[in-house]
């Protein structure tokens, strides 16, 4: 945890903070904070500063908070439209994108998706804002990353990803593509399939929405690897 | 599994293998391999291309290997010199390390490493190999990368730095670096610090070798995911 996100509940008073739950354990476990030391800390969806620790016991911890008045990181130019992964892979690649500054993912059906995984509490909002809130304390980032869930494949390649591409550069990343994706500041949407990728219907009914297909290379790559690598080509 | 790895010693003769193993039990209970299935298999350190499962029970499966013709995908240009991170962590990152196509990690100590993380089995060869080979079998690979042990930190960069470099680009990931690292397909050692960084006195000690301080933005990067982001500016 490299920045402490309060929440406006978490103020007592207009400068004055009290936390009892994970993050104090956290401060007081593994950073060892003691009164008087300074934190990194963010207003979640706003600005981030330093707080400083007025009182910590075995309950809780207040902070003092000055003004917080600077922007956290710049965001990736990039939305990703990912197939619903498993549970416990879905858990860290959620937190990936929040610490890698995607503010935009839409889960998707396949027909390689398992349909038992969208019954996972990791799929729901309460787990998924969990990881997203522990990838943004990595990254000493506020903004939290939006998370839409799409059910069935068809309706969502025809109906709503032609507005999510809206003027993007679009991408397919799977295997045979032969382009490479390069570099680029733009702002660019990119599709990535489940394990053992989309059908070639799939790939099609994308490419119809004028999706370009990209390769990786000869390496096939897990999942969040993929995302990680692709979404270090996007960005300045 | 993208690709069954074999040894010399699976094979029972000239073109048949014999395994009984967890790679045995990964086709019964997840490939769901039948007699008469082609799969891709690779040699460990050699070539690849296809097997055919001639036999398949509860015990153990035996495959009719061809001549092995194709190449493994290209390595990376890349030397990884990481501090060594958590055991559990370390184990993601060795997989990682195979998957990325990176062949020669060195594991060094510094001041931000716990020295009791020297003495995990995770820092094994044993439980190194395993997750190599988890990585290559991701990736289709078969070339076993090379993870060298440094338990000493100034012996380290004094003594042996400087041989690994030997005319690679080198750098340093460290925050507050002003640079931002380029892609290249050139040779290249990548320094990568523990969480928390390297201290003052050890960024100065591996810049004294030559070795450029880069930055990778105003986020901070969890280590498994700061090596890909990275590895993927390496190659072509």
């Amino acid at each position: 945890m490299n920045l402490l996100l309060l929440e406006t509940g978490d103020f007592i008073d207009q400068h004055t903070v009290l936390i009892d739950d994970w993050r104090f354990e956290h401060c007081r476990d593994i950073l060892k904070t003691c009164a008087g030391d300074s934190l990194s800390v963010g207003l979640l969806n706003g600005h981030t500063g330093r707080g400083v620790c007025t009182e910590i016991d075995r309950q809780h911890m207040r902070l003092h908070i000055a003004r917080l008045t600077d922007t956290p990181p710049p965001a990736l130019p990039l939305v990703i439209v990912l197939a619903l992964p498993r549970p416990n892979m879905l858990k860290r690649i959620v937190r990936n994108i929040a610490e890698l500054g995607i503010k935009q993912l839409h889960l998707i059906h396949s027909q390689r998706v398992e349909k038992s995984y969208w019954q996972s509490p990791a799929v729901q909002d309460k787990k998924l804002h969990e990881q997203l809130k522990l990838g943004l304390m990595q990254a000493k980032d506020t903004m939290m990353p939006e998370v839409h869930r799409h059910y069935r494949f068809r309706p969502f390649v025809e109906d709503i990803l032609p507005g999510l591409i809206n003027g993007r550069e679009a991408f397919l990343a799977h295997p045979g593509g032969d382009k490479q994706l390069e570099h680029s500041d733009q702002q660019r949407l990119l599709v990535i399939g489940p394990e053992g990728g989309f059908t070639a219907p799939e790939v099609a009914l994308v490419e119809q929405q004028g999706v370009q297909i990209v390769t990786m290379g000869q390496r096939i790559y897990r999942v969040e690897n993929a995302l990680t690598l692709l979404s270090g080509l996007s960005g300045t």
